[in-house]
């Protein structure tokens, strides 16, 4: 049989970082094999007027991304990974819910219908020649995409609602439930990526991976 | 806000018997919050001649529930799930894999399509009235259902199909992956149930339970 590999890119020459506090991403992110290491962005999610659902997503994302890269020493090809996750109903944005009432609220509306998954994506990149930790930073490219996902949720007893915000696991998602998790019972069918509506979209990160610019 | 609930349904009367060995599909049980013992039907899963892959994994998924119903005393009501899940190409079904080539073959013949997964789910349940544990056991009934999902895979590299076959994680799958795991990074999109692609369609089991006729 084939000899046993690390990951799915052989010499992959970018250090990557996953801007990102959530468990779910790191995750998804571990699935690929490659090393990476783990920065929370301090950004604050906040739509602008008029700012489109898909708008707002890819600028956290790429928010989150470069805020990341802006603290990092330039001696060296860093790949910063930034992930933004939202649902969308009626045009209108769900983001995380603010407590139990929200969710159950949120959970009610979303019963018996389809909404969509938008997750944003950006990969922020060093671009060389390499200086010492000290020189000026080398200029970053970005790469960007925006992956969506429809989700139908079957009909929801008031019972079910109640069971699942009791469980506690609405409380940080955004639109108020994880598929992946106990909120699968709620899923009825999905059309397009599974682990875009997770958080992280695999297929869509590992074609940006693979077509960075060479750093070298 | 709502009081916190114990399981999706109130007042369920049944007593649950899971029929398979699966953690995963132990796992998705665990989320409607009902409470369910486990058991391990001893079949054969062997498809017989001219059987169409639907009716293989209703018969395997009805004789699992079977199996396991025949070895309970019948002095309350027990409801036993059975499920069997495959994968189809070309009219072939995909089982698990005979060893780490099998796998690789296997996953050379997904790249770049799409494929069926299968899951056949049968719950066999006791009716009334009820005997004592040494008296004659009740009839029982079955309701059953196949669940059918498309499931899309990107183009995979040798590399990535080598790296994923050394994680070992395709050999004791149906179709020599997992989605919920390492192998969400080959899926680039499905069509249909989630759950069903790990092996326990949730809202078509949420249906089956609550649609069960009253055992008293």
């Amino acid at each position: 049989m084939s000899k046993k590999t690390q990951a799915i890119f052989e010499n992959f020459p970018w250090h990557l970082v996953l801007a990102s506090s959530s468990p779910r991403r790191q995750e998804l992110l571990r699935y690929l094999g490659l090393p990476f290491t783990i920065a929370v962005p301090a950004i604050e999610e906040k739509r602008r007027l008029h700012e489109s659902p898909l708008d707002y997503v890819q600028r956290n994302s790429r928010e989150k991304a470069q805020i990341v890269y802006q603290t990092l020493a330039h001696d060296k090809p860093w790949a910063v990974i930034g992930s933004d996750t939202i649902g969308v109903l009626d045009d209108e944005v769900l983001e995380k819910p603010l407590d139990a009432a929200d969710a159950k609220r949120m959970l009610e509306r979303m019963s018996g219908r389809s909404h969509k998954v938008l997750t944003g994506l950006a990969v922020v990149f060093g671009q060389g020649p390499w200086a010492s930790a000290h020189g000026p930073g080398p200029s970053a490219g970005v790469e960007q995409r925006v992956i969506e996902t429809d989700v139908f949720f079957k009909k929801l007893t008031a019972q079910e609602i109640s069971y699942y915000v009791g469980t506690g696991e609405p409380l940080d998602k955004a639109g108020s439930y994880g598929i992946q998790g106990i909120g699968g019972f709620l899923v009825e069918k999905i059309s397009g990526s599974y682990s875009n509506v997770v958080g992280l979209p695999l297929v869509e990160l590992t074609e940006i991976l693979r077509c960075l610019p060479s750093p070298f």
